[in-house]
Parts: structure tokens; sequence; C-alpha cells
């Protein structure tokens, strides 16, 4: 696209530069995650160009968030280890002013997922939170019939009900401030006056585990 | 082969209808399983045409089995938190007729994995009990040499020793009303009555890590 | 290089010495390990000839170092389970006359990491310690700005800087009686008298995660 950003930029090199900073500056990512897909997030971070730390315990988190430039909490594989843990590295983050990024994997599955959305949503500020279509839909409180960590191919984002779902991103967006992104073929990534389709995905990323999780890390770094 | 089975189908066509029937329902398959070939087991549910979830807390593991089609239980890093989360996720399995699996990683080697191991065929039925020679043998109460997460050599199954082992496996089965399956080079498949050897493993697969634990998903979706 | 060791072989014939004696033997390797870079630690020591098998819970780590011939503790990602799970591993690894090797990944980012690591180097007898230059230095008691899990670029050895790092790299070994491995581009393997550069890194192998945690695992089969 040509269309000039407010930089007076092109989106594209608007990306050459944010690609390039991530380079010169190799900025430290800490991410509270999940350990299904941990391996792929640190990976994708060191090839994006930053430098990751996965810590988790809460009397280390604080302290490891104020090393970091950015912070990511995945709720992929929760338990009462981590649960505090994201709350202290969140709240720390938010007080240093440093980018968090959420993921809110499974949200709708059980309490305990939902239960902990709300407290995170509730004690962090979230600089985006990135799902898939079921997990977003949840969180936006519609009627998603949330099945597990894969979006359901019933709530995915379809040229077709675009519209609607930029809706339900850019209401996320205005509710928590923070920029809402629906993964999957056709991604969406709204503020809260305005929402981006973006048609670069492929149907065969929902056939490996982690792409989303690692979707979090390309936002952050 | 061309034997028919019981459904009038050759063998072939059965299992191409199972494969066409995963694919379709996309089953949900809950996991609590160990962190060292999690992502592995991951990607084979997804290969295979399940969707996998991975959850071990207590405080959800009963409601995410709820939404699954089938649950694995596997030993592989056991924990103080792990423990009851695979007795209450596979009692909850239980209770709604889903089929549960179990991998005995390690079996043998520590008290640990054996009192839980006790505790789990106490509580749980299997539908089906997956493990390398050695822990298959030390749960049948041989004398396996277990020594550790891979197959000891000695102890492998064999041309040469496939009745004594088909045996076991069959003795197995009738203890504990599952499917025994002995994983190596040549794979033993047994119910009570009757054993099948597959021929179509490799001695390269014991040279990665997760070749074992991978099969318990393929013989869940 | 054809300089003779003191049993009278050159030093490729000792490497391969070593390689054939553990391809024969299999030996076991009890890892306490972080849940990032897991998977590929198993794999490399299978690769080498090795059999892996990671345990964590107080409950089973000193029968679990028992049945092994090495044992290594990362401190990748620390928890209150796993701190007191490596102190019981390395003591009874020290009580059965075992090799230890110690990972101090992220020395010098937080407390727990700096306290857990005094606990280990004061309770268990390593064998050998092997960090990237910006912990090894600050195990050294150097003043080396730890920030995160990667090398900081500004400590890495190079060949100007070589004398000064390979003089830390003995002095640790001097006050641990370990061998002090510096992991970089170029890498240094010290003993108390004597240090070696190894002149086979690359630059590229930082660009992957777990590149370090391997290395730990080589220099134990």
């Amino acid at each position: 696209m040509t269309s000039r950003t407010r930089h007076g930029l092109t989106q594209s090199e608007m990306l050459a530069d944010v690609l390039r900073a991530v380079r010169q500056n190799t900025p430290l990512v800490h991410c509270v995650t999940n350990y299904v897909t941990v391996n792929d997030c640190a990976n994708i971070i060191l090839a994006a160009g930053g430098s990751p730390i996965m810590a988790d315990d809460t009397r280390e988190v604080a302290q490891i968030a104020s090393l970091c430039a950015a912070l990511v909490l995945n709720i992929g594989t929760l338990n009462e280890r981590t649960v505090p843990a994201m709350l202290a590295a969140g709240k720390r983050a938010n007080q240093l002013g440093r980018p968090v990024v959420l993921d809110p994997v499974g949200a709708g599955a059980s309490d305990l997922r939902n239960e902990t959305l709300q407290d995170l949503l509730r004690e962090v500020r979230f600089t985006a939170i990135k799902g898939n279509s079921s997990e977003m839909g949840f969180l936006a409180g519609g009627l998603a019939s949330a099945r597990g960590v894969d979006a359901d191919a019933g709530t995915l984002v379809t040229e077709d009900n675009l519209a609607a779902k930029a809706r339900l991103a850019r209401e996320l967006s205005t509710r928590t401030g923070a920029v809402a992104i629906i993964s999957g073929p056709l991604d969406i990534v709204a503020g809260a006056d305005k929402a981006w389709a973006v048609r670069n995905g492929h149907p065969l990323m929902a056939r490996i585990t982690g792409s989303g999780c690692m979707t979090d890390r390309k936002s952050v770094v």
C-alpha cells in the first residue's frame, strides 16, 4: 500500500523502520507462557531480532519484567503458580510503562481461565490482546462457542462476517484500551475507532500448534 | 491384508473410515502430559486431524476433560500438581464414557512413578495403555530391568521373544480391561484374547525423543 | 592437532574413544532443566548416544539421580518446586560420585537466580559449569552487565579479550573445582591451571534458543 501514515511514511517504510529498530536494540521480551509452544515462541523472538526470557516464579517475575522492554502473558497452561506470577509481572510492566500483550488461550473453556482473564483485565492494562476468533468473541462478551484452544470453524473471520467481527474487535478495544487482534486465515487488527483486515494468513497455519502464540511475540518485538 | 473385520470391511477400509471420521469431527483431545515432548504431541494430534488442549491444573482439568472427546495421561514429568490433576481428569472422562489412554513413562524408575501408576490403575479405567517394553513389562509385574524412559535393549520385542511378550500384553489387558500396546521397532497390540504384531516401526524412531509419546495421540484421535 | 594427551593418544583419538564409549554404554542422563529448550536437550543427548530422563519432583529426583550416569542442573525456568529438587538431585549425584553439570542460565538477572546459584554452589560440587560470557562473568564475581539469558554482545569472548576471559574462567574453576566453560562464537574451556580456546562456534548459534543448553548435554554424555 502507499497510503501515508501520520509520520509521513508509507506503511512499508514504517515497517522497515520498526524492524531496523528491533534489530539494533535487541529488546529483551519477558514471557509468562505455556509449556506447549514456548520453544517456538523463544525462537520467533530471536528471529525477529529480540531476546527472549521466560520466567514464571512469583519471586522473580517483577524483577525480570523490570529488565525487559516488553511482556507477554499467555494463559495456555495456567496453574496455581503462574496466575499470581502473571499478575505481578503485568503490574510491574505497567508501572514502568512497558507494553504488555495478552493471549487469552482457551478463553471460555474453563472457569479457571475465565476468572484469570477477569483478574488480568481488571489488574493489568494491556497494550494488545490477541486471540483467535472464539477466544476474542468470548472476551468481547459475545456468544462464541469456545470449545478449546483452536478456533472453532464456525466463528472464523471470513469476508462475509468481516464487518461484524471488526465491530466486535473495536468494542473490545474500547473497553480495554488495548489494540484487539483476531488471528486466523484473515486477521483483524483494531483500535477503538478503526479496524484493519490483514489478508496474509493461511489456513495451514492452524495445522501446526503455536502459530497464534508466535504472533504474540511478533506483535511485541 | 485383506482379512475382513467384523464390520465386513478390510482393515485398510476400516482405517480409512476412522481417519475420515477424525478429520470430519476434529475431536478435541485433552492431554495431561510431560513438558519434554508436549509440542510434538500437540502437532501429531493436529496432523491426525484432531485438536489438542493441554491443561493440568486441578481446578480446570475436570471441566476441560468434559469438553473433550478423549484424554491422554502421560507420566513423563510428574509432579505434586499433576498427579491429582491426572486422577481428576481420568475420573471425569470415565464418568462421561470417553476413551482414556495411559502412557506409563519411566514405570519402575521411581517410587513416585510406581505409586502414581498404582493410583491411576485403581482409580481410572483405561481404554488403552501404551508403553515401551521395559515399562509394560514392569506394569505386567514381570522382571523388566526398568532403567529410564527409553526401552532397555535387553527387553525389546523381537521375533524371538514375540510369543512371550504377546502373552505379557494379553495378561496386562486382562487385568486392566485396556488394550495393551508395547511400542518399539516391533509393536504388539493386545486385547485379553488376541494380540497382533505390527511390523512398521523403525529403530531410528528411538533416536528421537517423543516417538512413543506421539503414539499415544495417534491411538486416541 | 597432534599433541599427545597424558594417555598417549592424540586429542582426536581421545575424542573418538569417548564417543565410542558413550555409544556402547548409552549413559542415562538426568536433567532438571527449563521447559523452553528441554525437547532439544533430550534430542541432543540421544544424538550423542546417551539416554535422557527429565524428572524434577523432589519426591523422585534422588532416586532418578541414582539410576543415572550423570546429572545436569539448568536454572532457566526456576520455581519453588525445582529449586529443592536441584539441591536434592545434586547432593545424591555427589554422594555417588557422578558428574554434575551446572548451567547458570540468566545468572545476575534476579535475586531468585542468584540466591539459587549461591545455594547450589555451596551444597553441590560441580564437575563442569557452562554459561555464556555474561553469566560466567557474573559467577566469577566480575562486573558483567547480566541482562537476560542471551549473552550481552559487550561481554562476548573475542580474540581481543581472550586472555582476560581465560583468566576469569580459570579463577572460577579454582574457586569451584569445576571445569569452567564460557560458550559463545569462541568458547573457553578452563581448569584451574590451564584454559583452551575452542574456535568451532558460529554467531548463528545465538540465533536459535537452546544452543547453550544443548552444550550442557554434550559435555555430559
